[in-house]
């Protein structure tokens, strides 16, 4: 069989640099972060731009994301069924909650949002669809950790501290995971930004493995009705969307 | 100076059919709709999975577009500088019309929507951004072609009816873009959707040149205050919204 083609992989790489900052980059920097020659990176950016993937700014000379890359990651919203299935859900969770409402899959070590209802207020909100989050640092993220259906890149990463609540320690992460197990549902109360806060229920499919996560978000006084205790209200509608979920995606009742 | 990278190529070719329609493929279908031989789709495939740009569903073995292409594509939307410096003249203008805005650039014979501001009422409506629209059946098309911005790929490609208004002959087509180029502004009424219709205006960067569109759309008898007639309170708002646009976009005054 066949290895990867390493030009596809190195071009990846590429994309995957282009997105990781709001800056603009030259050759030269590409080809450095990529340990490329010049000559080779100068051949994929160059194929990257004829196809689309990246555009070069006139100006500068400098490269950064191509539009065809939007209309391909909104294609894959069409096809994503973990989104399809949940669509009506999460609107109704949001509409009887009064909140937040996102939707959370693996990629690579992170959370990816994949759908986001604002909360139905009308104040001013942010779509976080393709945004990542940290595992350890979302409630998403916990849930997805707890149940095996992401792991941290590598394994021993260092944890990010965002603020002084987020679990850094291996070991308090750990209890934190046994804990969602134990409960069926995770919190994230600060750990990310102060103020802000967020819980999570597992989502499964066939099979009844875990293929995803929904939640809350918001101000942690919205949802909490003491200091670190989450709202049971909430937990209750959020848990019922997250296995009317489960059941449309296939998995048998749990 | 280096040729274009060859599987690169194949790998976008890959990735633009699967973006194609709501259906997965099978190796097979891959391979024969690109001309390629088996082994060939297959090794550019298993890498496009291994960078998470293709996901393989477990139970058919079908193929899909992958989750890092939706957090390259809003990645995309962060650096796109159009849509920035647009937004909060989107939401202004959104507010000041009572209809729905769009903004749009060109992507391969197409426009494609950067940016979409929801008409302000409670009506429910479908998020645009990343879709792509025909040239020559939207206003924002119509725009983009008019000061060549965009051209229809290939040059005379046949021209889709979407309905008996669409204007599918290069006369007519013709006719409409010099008109366009006279007024300053574009219309598109019912040639794409029966009761459906849009305005739209030219965006300018540096130096003057049209570098995307930005339109009203919505019902016609919105949009007009007579058959065939748009209403001139709409396009002096997005007039002035353009050409706000152009001046935070270094254009001068024009």
């Amino acid at each position: 069989m066949a290895g990867p083609v390493q030009s596809i992989e190195r071009a990846a790489a590429i994309l995957r640099l282009l997105a990781g900052g709001p800056r603009r980059l030259g050759l030269g920097e590409v080809a450095a972060s990529l340990g490329l020659a010049k000559g080779t990176a100068h051949g994929i950016l160059r194929t990257l731009q004829h196809v689309d993937f990246v555009e070069q700014d006139a100006a500068t000379g400098k490269y950064q994301l191509g539009a065809a890359l939007l209309h391909l990651g909104t294609s894959y919203l069409d096809v994503n069924e973990l989104r399809s299935r949940s669509l009506n859900w999460a609107d109704a969770l949001a509409a009887r909650s009064g909140e937040a409402v996102r939707l959370g899959t693996p990629l690579e070590g992170k959370v990816l949002v994949v759908h986001h209802v604002f909360r139905p207020d009308d104040t001013l909100q942010t779509l976080d669809v393709g945004s990542l989050l940290p595992l350890h640092a979302s409630s998403l993220g916990k849930v997805l950790l707890a149940y095996g259906t992401a792991s941290l890149e590598p394994p021993d990463a260092e944890l990010e501290a965002y603020t002084r609540h987020t679990l850094v320690t291996p070991e308090r992460l750990g209890r934190a995971l046994a804990e969602v197990r134990e409960l069926g549902w995770a919190a994230e109360l600060q750990e990310m930004s102060m103020g802000e806060g967020g819980l999570a229920a597992p989502i499964r499919g066939q099979g009844g493995l875990v293929v995803g996560a929904i939640g809350l978000s918001g101000p942690v006084e919205r949802l909490c009705d003491g200091p670190g205790h989450p709202r049971p209200s909430l937990i209750t509608l959020l848990r019922e969307a997250a296995r009317a979920i489960s059941r449309d995606l296939g998995a048998a009742r749990w």
